[in-house]
């Protein structure tokens, strides 16, 4: 593989994983990548012999029933536009958290229905979130030319503090947004402190917590504010089959909120228009198949395991994470830098987010791939510490 | 198949098909029809015996090649975000046209990139469009709060004066908008006199043509104004792979324009992080299949032909169409009740479009089914003319 190569998708990966610094507008990609994409080997996914460990995928998917239902679903649906495909996973969506299809929008992927979200909000005031959290699509009303996320000042543990959370929300809030669990942190707030949080904070304006990463959870009901919609408070919640579901480049996602919620912020997307059948008969497919999300989160967990190990060896530590990712305490080592070295060894992860100069996130992939980082780490810490 | 299952069905699609009157937005769907489907097996397609022509879907797609690319897409590629096969894909697009990379960007179905061009436009000035034209897309800001589009006056033989369209043009307009051959009518506009427009249009505002329908005409190079881009006119073109293509349902369409239009537009829409494998490989392994568009534009004209040949037979008339539709004058019989009557006989076709209360839509589909509307026409047309 030429570094050529290598430096396209690692600009690509770059753009796509959602630094501060990056919005969806940036996803062009310069001239040379591309015209070099052209005269390449198609692959869909990884060229072969490099861990890709930088976007939270899943590796493991599509399931075999996912396969079985996208090849069955493009025959005999490929031709025809998808929304009764898309009513039926809104069906089965809100029968599983005791909501009514009403309470229920899907968008390619749950960055559709956030951004919509944002937008919506971005009409009657600015958007408030953490210092560091999923932002990409909070930022578009921003790249629309409008008002810029508001943050909270950053904590020395990167934990959000949800007192000083709740009384940054002054008037000119209309949308306090959380990622719970949070990427890149990993971390996952106190549910009970949370829910205290979205209860009060939802009486100023609407609180939107993306829940990308909730199934990967220990307990993932007790992490979700779904229920919080049923008692009639203003909330929405995402969802999406791109995580623990392995489902990323099928395009699927939904949001949770009050009818009324629903209706509002779908007149900023695309609705049922974005969907393909593809992605939709593999989430119908996987939603209940509970063998495959099983098989994967263990093997995102015994992969986790393998990377605090390997952190703790090399005399680092890590933030403690019950997602598909880890964000890793590079100590004195810029993570930038540290990226390069990683990619050297044909591992893809994370550089610097904004300012955290020296956190570098790395997200479990197959188990040979996260073999390929724990043993490309020291290599490259010793490269990094002797220059 | 039970009416109520027939309604829902048919109430999707008016919501589709893009009426004047239906926003995006009212893509939802009402509570009962919602459980009807949840109880009912999913077909993707439409189910068996019914005529399905209200929303010129192309059945005989997708192709083989297209099918086996989306499985190995989906196998190789499912669980990874798909930037790198759409920049091969707008590579494709780009060396088709004469175009750099930078003039294309994609979106699940061209509704995403004209809406975004819509909400581009929208922020310095009103949309301007014919009385008659596929205004989904254009209705979208007025969706969100600002301006309705500006329309022309009807003629009588609805067709587009672009003298008085070019007139029309008043310093309040930032877009104006042609679908080209236009839905619902099938009309295509003189090529000659269309680039003419284009050419001095684009002075006052962005011009935007919507041909999705291109593909179906005589003569699809002539009927473009794609070639007006490199000559730095003010013009985008969107086109997609919903029609010919036969990938309704996998959703990708695609924009052109100048570099710094496509820039712009792009800060309203999803990019890339909206595309799905399964949809980019069948549109990549589609768009030189010409054997597969050659046969279908065959199908399509064969089924055009008898459609004209029974509306002849049956005292009716149609506009002449270039397109996979044809849109008939049924006189003096209503066409919402024209459209219930063939319902009832398992054909699907459009109803009333704005206040053309008399003009019917319908789409060519199998030749079979064309054959059952061609077997209804007489029976529906004799219960109206009989009550």
């Amino acid at each position: 593989m030429s570094n050529t190569q290598f430096d396209r998708r690692d600009f690509i990966k770059t753009a796509l994983a959602g630094s501060a610094a990056v919005s969806l507008a940036s996803l062009a990609i310069p001239a040379m990548a591309r015209q070099e994409a052209h005269s390449s080997a198609l692959h869909y996914g990884p060229m072969p012999g490099i861990a890709k460990l930088d976007a939270n995928e899943n590796p493991y998917g599509p399931s075999k029933a996912a396969l079985s239902a996208i090849m069955k679903a493009s025959q005999q649906g490929g031709a025809y536009y998808a929304y009764e495909t898309g009513l039926r996973l809104i069906d089965m969506i809100a029968e599983r958290y005791s909501l009514k299809p009403e309470n229920v929008t899907l968008s390619s992927g749950s960055s559709g229905v956030l951004t919509s979200a944002a937008l919506y909000a971005s009409q009657t005031g600015k958007i408030l979130g953490p210092d560091l959290f999923w932002d990409t699509t909070a930022l578009a009303p921003h790249n629309q030319g409008k008002a810029d996320i508001l943050r909270l000042p950053k904590t020395n543990d990167l934990a959000i503090d949800l007192d000083a959370f709740y009384e940054a929300i002054t008037d000119e809030v209309s949308m306090v947004q959380v990622t719970n669990p949070n990427n890149p942190t990993g971390r996952a707030l106190d549910p009970v402190q949370l829910e205290k949080f979205c209860i009060k904070a939802s009486k100023k304006c609407l609180v939107l917590v993306d829940e990308a990463y909730n199934e990967l959870t220990d307990m993932p009901e007790k992490h979700s504010m779904i229920h919080l919609i049923n008692k009639g408070h203003n909330i929405a919640v995402g969802r999406t089959f791109s995580k623990i579901y392995g489902l990323a480049g099928m395009r699927v996602g939904y949001l949770l909120s009050s009818a009324d919620n629903i209706e509002k912020i779908s007149k900023f997307g695309m609705g049922g228009y974005a969907m393909n059948q593809a992605g939709l008969a593999a989430a119908i497919a996987s939603f209940d198949d509970n063998a495959f999300l099983t098989f994967s989160k263990e093997k995102i967990e015994q992969g986790r395991e393998m990377v605090m190990s390997a952190v703790k060896a090399n005399g680092l530590s890590a933030l403690p994470s019950t997602t598909s990712f880890v964000f890793v305490n590079l100590g004195d080592v810029n993570a930038d830098k540290f990226r390069a070295e990683m990619k050297a060894q044909n591992v893809m992860i994370r550089g610097v987010y904004r300012d955290y100069l020296s956190w570098s996130r790395v997200s479990m992939g197959k188990i040979e791939d996260v073999q390929k980082y724990v043993n490309a780490l020291p290599r490259a810490l010793d490269t990094l510490r002797n220059t």
